[in-house]
């Protein structure tokens, strides 16, 4: 099962596919999808939206898994990042791909087994798990990867969106 | 020119759109875009993205305006809002048409002439302008109609965001 994790984000959205087999992971690709400041929103929402669908086609995605978003002061950032959050969901179904929304405890709670873990304990696990030299910068892109071993890990709490 | 103007929601899109020409206006439809809650989240974008789709399709839209999200408490339901927000600004964008953001506080400008006006009277505007029978409801077309008016009355404050 090839699954890609999602961590949404305006500027920087992470991504990280995995290969899950037997118990087993295999790394396949990593990184984030940045859109520069400088761009209008319609611009950074479109290359969020093109940057997901062609992840998704490249490595022929079975499940997704993307990460809530959880604000409790800004909502002008939440505002922000929830629109593109929209688009690259909008990239899962219009690729017919089963998602899954897990909230960053669950992501935790998948990882390390403990949904109160530190940042540090995940971005460990995720590169212990993968078998990565280092932990993956920025932290996005640990993020997403940590998703992604979550949706692996998880029959239980997962939330099916589409 | 055609005009659509779009009050973005995720149970409720409203939108209008109008032709102006030579300072008049001229209904052409108005409506909404609603998703049952009992869908899963990316059916529910998925409907709204295809429906502004469909409408900037099917009535050959030169120019669309967008009202800004404007919430001061509940960051749940901005979140909620913006990701239908987010997809239905992708639709304008993949049909590369001009796209502008207006604020609350501009759309009662540009339709009533004073920022602090009460939604009757924006409403009563709206219906006089477009020479309407009644008030459309739900609000939330009156709402986008009046986006449409304000961003045909408006040269001034626009932000174009495509």
């Amino acid at each position: 099962m090839i699954v890609l994790g999602i961590d949404p984000g305006i500027a920087i959205l992470g991504y990280g596919i995995v290969e899950y087999k037997g118990n087993k992971f295999r790394v396949i690709d990593y990184g984030s999808v940045q859109t520069s400041s400088k761009l209008s929103t319609l611009q950074r929402l479109e290359r969020i939206y093109k940057g997901v669908d062609t992840l998704i086609k490249q490595y022929n995605v079975d499940e997704i898994g993307i990460e809530e978003l959880f604000f409790n002061k800004n909502v002008k950032t939440a505002i922000t990042v929830a629109q593109a959050r929209g688009v690259a969901m909008l990239a899962c179904a219009h690729n017919n791909i089963k998602t899954y929304e897990y909230t960053p405890l669950q992501v935790k709670q998948g990882v390390v087994g403990y949904g109160r873990a530190e940042k540090f304990q995940v971005q460990s696990m995720v590169k212990s798990l993968l078998n990565l030299d280092k932990i993956p910068k920025p932290d996005d892109v640990a993020d997403a990867l940590a998703v992604a071993i979550c949706h692996c890990h998880s029959n239980k709490f997962e939330k099916m969106i589409f």
